[in-house]
């Protein structure tokens, strides 16, 4: 299979090549800025590339090279009346008259201009007086005509895809005048977020923008081309209006023309992609949008994109196995090769407190219950030790408070280094000072899974304390990992309640605890967790009608309201198994963006409204006649 | 480009080939089954595969045939338990051990059974007693262990791929039972659509739905990497989740629980790609599903996908040529070399009556105002006749009461072929005869946009009548056809409405009439039409902010609903123009499929309801709560 895939791993290998090479320009700009704002005049101004004030089109360019082609000879200029992007002129193209169109990132003198486009930036000048764009604001849309002329040998710009080349314009057609920006489109003076998203068409012209949008686009398309041409995998598109589907997230609702009928917004293609392996369709997957009503949670979106794959005749391994390879051979930023590494639900919590561990940093507990003999026949006792360098000193009193909001939150006790002798006495002072070695500790007291997750809380922001002081080593490497044997289900206020999905099947080596102690039965889910973030997550499903119907009753839902999915899996439904990843955190990770509303072209912002039209908005009273729906106070 | 695109080419013609066999297939099963309904006593039962009962295999199996991996080296086996499919095991494969897993088609004997799965039919057979399938119902899932041996030679069977072997079992374990069906998956007994609808995950098992969905799947695929590959397009995802776009079509509503505030779900990307141009996004496309509440209309669904394209720095031609190579290198028929056939609105109307003619027959009017010499002064006046051959005789009962309904609906005179002299005078009969020759005619006269139109649904009515009497030639291909130069204007019940969207631009050579003759204004739209379906419309797009404002004014069209738009071009768009494709039709002409339902995994039924799960469904008093509704009687 690897040899099959060698076209992708080279795409794959162009990627990385590069994002290490758009991190270093980064950091060049970030340089390079401090130094134009406070030496602007010593520069001089014998080319106007060197000018600090277009320092962007370094970036604009860098970013373009960082998007290798699929295919070595798309060409961007087909059914447009350009001849060539603002990126691709060379001096092989001298002599050549061409045709460009852009936005005018830069002009200076009446003489020279540069034109920007998606893929970079070209100098452009005049010889004579013919043409006059003087009066020409920045960003206005332009047509030039011209001949590419090489530049003099001591005007070549190096760091510039462009540079050494020039088009002396003849002609300069404006094709779109411009009011007044809102902002410029200046690296160092990028807006805050709100006002960039309210003017996302402007927004999207920074480098970085066009940069994730595309490699977005790009490592979408190689994952279809990994599972449809390597893979025979079907891509299936299924409706987005459904019904509601029971337990899970709350689902939008679609009021429609029949009286009191109303769709639900799938949360999933779950149920679909079921029926699907029921329908034979054996290898599924689509890209898909999927609608959840969680606008209250940070870095949520009502509507999301998740890869949602589904295979019959499979088990755990191979949906393991298949996402290994999915990612290895097209994520942008090299993967360690799989298999990946796998950690119990029960490990990662009581070794770092947490469903997705971030493990680029090492932080792991130590268990020292059995530091505890009066306490050790308490099954739900449990004590965790976090060890750290004793460098960072003391804490400081905003770090204590939040590490007593922590206790508060999950009925800790928890003790400071300082504390320990102090507070569990000198015995067992001496007991964990053993344990931990030269480290400092600080410890964790209290019922099991909450003193764990207390700890993990604990440990990521120590974690991020002693990175900002040097005292942390943090691999730059993304560091995949499953979690799998999570529970099936977790105590809810009213009674159990599913810890993945009523279809999930339960461990078959837990199957004899179902009805005597169900809270023990772990079921056969997993997550892929990279770098702290829950990539993805999926788990065998049930296939047999009896143990569908069984688990639905513990879990108190209605099985009527389920009866098209029960018929599916009575008539014949092969075992299957299937996984959806986060397209949008995915990207994210790949472009080393900070938030998913930088890899999403029109994101909401926190509370669900678009930033750009106002939505949501009132309706017209026609229209809640039409659906048969008022307003109503509650 | 085209030799850069040889590889599409390829792909396309392998479906062309394959396409016209599996033509071939469905006319021999028509064949096969009625020799089978009446002879099947006659037949030897020699080899398991002739019985006539399990027919359907056969298209089973060729339909696997004419889906070619767009790959050779795909691999359908990999991350499950099976070794092979149960389409792939030939003569060379013998001695292979090998595990199948699939449906059980059918059983016989209990010595034979034949294994279905999504790729074709194995004839698996068991030579000692240990394994017992005699009590298996047919459609039980299994999985088989065996070992692949050749056919004796007279037991070999040509028509189907798997026929030179047969699986010599040593294990067969039930991966999951069956109920009773609610029917069997027999071609020659297919269930009404409404019941195929309600179990589609039995249906899905048939193989024309097989086929259809991964025709779809490739078809995509192909065009993405057609787009993506060869041509530098980027596929950005834009939100469903809006705000109502004035004019155009009704827009399902989404409560939020801002109070009184609602989402519309989005009728096309429209909005969102013309800003994605003015963010520099230059080589746009998005397979994008869209929502429209128009279910009270005939082969609609309420969700629908298209193929949404838009370019900067391009004009009318640069789109056409565009699409024509899009469709040319990726639809699965073969299609005439590009260009395609181009016809202005005008034309279509005054010779087929008809914005989207079917022109895959003749059938053209012959005008004939200048036949009535005292009418030639009134403009709008028309006179058409449709000449069609004599041989069809006079027209029944039924095909009279049609076109008198077409009259009234149109307000238009028509004259049936004999009654032209009593209706018309003798003159003008003779006039009309020396016009058409030795052919029949029928008349229209009325106001001339109705006359063409009226006209227009009597030339489909009389194609069908003739087409049934084999007295009209039809040709096979696909006749694709651009149809351009729409009005701008539409006269609606409240001043003008728009043609296409209020982003249309005007014809550059109609700019002068905007204020003094709206309706004369032509437009920059365009449709492309296949075999009488509009497959898709696009247009060249307003950039200038101060024509669309004027646009807006004179559409009616609050301005300040879309004052994020009209900043987007104040801010610097590029000149641009684009178009959408409507995959569902597209795929159901390349499936030659009865409908749109026929090429997508679960369809609505006409009203808009989801015959699987019943949707849409009452919700809860808490969800109404939530999103501030209550439901009302109007």
């Amino acid at each position: 299979m690897l040899a099959r895939n060698m076209n992708l791993n080279r795409t794959c290998l162009k990627y990385f090549s590069v994002s290490s090479c758009c991190h270093q320009t980064k950091h060049l700009l970030r340089q390079q800025k401090t130094v134009a704002r406070f030496s602007s005049t010593l520069l001089q101004d014998k080319n106007i590339t060197y000018n600090p004030s277009i320092l962007p089109q370094k970036s604009f360019h860098e970013t373009k090279q960082s998007i290798k082609p699929l295919v070595e000879d798309q060409n961007c200029n087909t059914f447009t009346y350009r001849t060539h992007t603002c990126g691709e002129l060379r001096p092989q193209h001298e002599g050549l008259k061409v045709t460009l169109c852009g936005w005018i990132q830069f002009s200076r003198l009446s003489k020279f201009l540069l034109l920007r486009d998606a893929y970079g930036l070209t100098q452009c000048i005049v010889n004579n007086d013919n043409i006059n764009f003087s009066d020409i604001p920045l960003e206005t849309v332009v047509k030039i005509e011209g001949t590419v002329s090489l530049r003099p040998k001591d005007m070549i710009n190096k760091t510039m895809a462009t540079g050494e080349i020039e088009v002396v314009m003849n002609k300069l057609e404006v094709l779109n005048t411009v009011d007044k920006l809102p902002f410029n489109l200046r690296d160092y003076q990028k807006p805050k977020e709100q006002l960039r998203l309210q003017h996302r068409y402007i927004d999207l012209r920074f480098p970085e923008m066009q940069n994730n949008l595309r490699i977005r686009s790009h490592m979408l398309h190689n994952m279809r081309r990994f599972l449809i041409e390597n893979h025979g995998f079907v891509e299936v598109e299924t409706p987005t209006l459904f019904c509601r589907t029971p337990g899970g997230a709350r689902e939008f609702v679609v009021p429609t023309h029949h009286e009191g009928l109303f769709y639900s917004l799938v949360q999933s293609p779950q149920q679909f992609k079921q029926m699907l392996m029921s329908g034979g369709v054996d290898r599924y997957f689509q890209v898909a949008r999927c609608y959840r009503d969680e606008t209250t949670r940070p870095d949520r979106q009502p509507e999301f994109t998740q890869l949602d794959i589904e295979l019959s005749f499979t088990n755990l391994d191979g949906v393991l196995t298949m996402i290994e390879h999915l990612l290895y051979e097209t994520f942008v930023k090299q993967l360690p090769k799989p298999p990946f590494r796998r950690m119990t639900y029960k490990d990662a919590l009581s070794n770092y407190g947490s469903d997705k561990p971030n493990l680029t940093f090492d932080l792991k507990f130590v268990n020292i219950k059995n530091l505890f003999p009066e306490k050790s026949d308490e099954e739900d006792f449990g004590a965790y030790a976090l060890p750290y360098t004793k460098e960072i000193g003391k804490l400081t009193t905003k770090y204590k408070e939040k590490i007593k909001e922590f206790a508060k939150k999950y009925s800790c006790k928890v003790v400071l280094n300082e504390n320990i002798n102090k507070e569990l006495g000198i015995e067992i002072g001496a007991r964990i000072q053993n344990v931990v070695g030269d480290d400092a500790a600080i410890i964790v007291l209290g019922e099991d899974e909450n003193a764990c997750i207390c700890l993990g809380e604990i440990r990521l922001m120590m974690a991020s304390l002693l990175k900002s002081k040097e005292l942390l080593r943090v691999k730059e490497n993304v560091e995949p990992l499953w979690v799998v044997d999570f529970p099936l289900f977790v105590k809810g206020e009213n009674g159990l309640e599913t810890c993945h999905h009523p279809f999930t099947s339960p461990h078959p080596d837990d199957m004899h605890l179902l009805d005597s102690d169900p809270l023990k039965v772990r079921s056969l889910a997993y997550d892929i967790v990279m770098n702290g973030n829950e990539i993805g997550g999926g788990s065998v499903r049930v296939h047999n009608a009896e143990l569908q119907e069984k688990l639905l009753k513990i879990l108190d839902i209605d099985s009527l309201k389920l009866s098209h999915f029960l018929n599916a899996l009575k008539c014949g439904c092969p075992p299957h198994a299937g996984i959806a990843l986060g397209i949008d955190r995915l990207v994210t990770l790949a472009c080393d963006a900070e938030s998913i509303r930088e890899v999403i072209a029109f994101p909401k912002s926190h509370d669900g409204r678009d930033p750009l039209s106002g939505a949501p908005n009132t309706i017209s009273e026609d229209d809640k006649k039409y659906y048969h729906i008022s307003t109503v106070k509650h």
